[in-house]
């Protein structure tokens, strides 16, 4: 059934054209979810107000999603594939390392913002989801660093670790983009109360936030998607299975 | 480098028992939206009130995510990978169609709540992030159906569109997860209102119903994990690849 081949070959997309679209939407987000906060929620401040709270959706949709998918993605840049790994490495440890920085500062607009208005912290799911994602994420980190950039790692423990650090870069960010959308979805309710102003009646700012929570939820599928795509894997040269694939395969 | 098989095989569970503590998470979901239902909002009715919304959730878990969630993983049973294909692509269809059916039920429970209470329907990010996910899963249905399931479709046509179904079966799982948690996220703050019973006092309901959505949560990342898993895959008697591999490790 050679014809089977020819015919998925129809859908094949270079990765860097549509990293490109990628980087594209990434900023978009970060643009919207930006100009949300400036245009319509008073802007951004340090003084425990509405307007801290505001770097909380901006970092963490730059942050947790944006960068966080950049991090995720640079091993599937072809220029990575041959040459010393460590520079990618590092490139690669020092992106996650950003994303968490923003999210940790994103944490903390939030729990000023409670603390200064008197608000309880962590009670709604979004706060639970949320925390256990930013969790995850410096597990995740800190793993990735002691296994893979530490030169103390035995070969086994990193190919045993792997698999688990590739599923759980995936996990995360489809965890990073639910908890984006309750957020988005519970400040719009918070805000939109007056009754000329409510959000059962869908004003811009309803219809631009939700959109945002739309385009973020896209740019979150189609990262996942880049990272599963197995033609756009690094060919691995530790594993048995890919090797022998090109070999039965003639290359 | 054989010591990274071994190593990754030490990470090797049996698909059936792991399948078997998949279907109590989910029936536990199930039971505890179920629960909340009924012990904290009151029942469920036809009569347009909020006894009829109550059919809502419901629906959406036991439907969206967790008898999708069956359907889904029909082919990563080993029985299905030998003898004829036919009543295993009826099964996998027909858990689909219930799941279907379910959530067009608990899209009209939602619907006759909002028009008998005047409430306008599809304003919140929550409603357009469900919609958009029904609305994928009925063209995922109906793809499906067309390619797989009647036999008109030329073998190219199912080969180039099977990785697209098999691509967006995770995918909507993943959108249905998100709209459930921001979903419960909502209802939550809709329900909690009075000053003895906040959402952010953290009342017996919210950390059940908060607990839900982790578990909801839970299942369906294990779900999308037991998709992705390589070898859980139905060996395909149509991909060159598998084939080769098969044969390069004297299968």
């Amino acid at each position: 059934h050679r014809c089977d081949h020819s015919s998925t070959a129809m859908l094949d997309v270079p990765f860097l054209p549509f990293c490109g679209f990628l980087g594209m939407l990434g900023l978009l987000c970060v643009a919207m979810v930006g100009t949300w906060c400036q245009h319509w929620r008073g802007g951004f401040s340090l003084d425990g107000s509405s307007r801290t709270f505001n770097w909380h959706p901006v970092l963490m949709v730059t942050g947790l999603v944006v960068l966080y998918g950049a991090a995720a993605l640079v091993y599937r840049i072809p220029n990575t594939w041959s040459g010393p790994k460590l520079p990618w490495k590092v490139l690669h440890g020092t992106l996650a390392l950003g994303a968490f920085v923003l999210t940790v500062l994103g944490l903390a607009a939030v729990f000023c913002f409670h603390n200064s208005q008197g608000t309880p912290n962590m009670y709604s799911l979004h706060s639970w989801m949320g925390l256990a994602t930013v969790l995850l994420f410096s597990c995740q980190w800190a793993a990735g660093f002691g296994a893979f950039l530490l030169p103390w790692a035995p070969t086994w423990l990193r190919a045993l670790y792997k698999p688990i650090h590739v599923f759980f870069g995936s996990t995360i960010l489809m965890l990073s983009v639910a908890s984006c959308l309750s957020g988005i979805n519970e400040k719009l309710f918070f805000s939109l109360k007056n009754k000329t102003m409510e959000y059962k009646l869908l004003p811009a700012e309803a219809v631009f936030a939700n959109t945002l929570g739309l385009l973020i939820l896209i740019f979150g599928v189609l990262v996942v998607a880049a990272l599963a795509r197995p033609s756009w894997k690094r060919p691995d040269s530790d594993s048995l299975d890919s090797r022998q694939v090109r070999d039965a395969l003639g290359g």
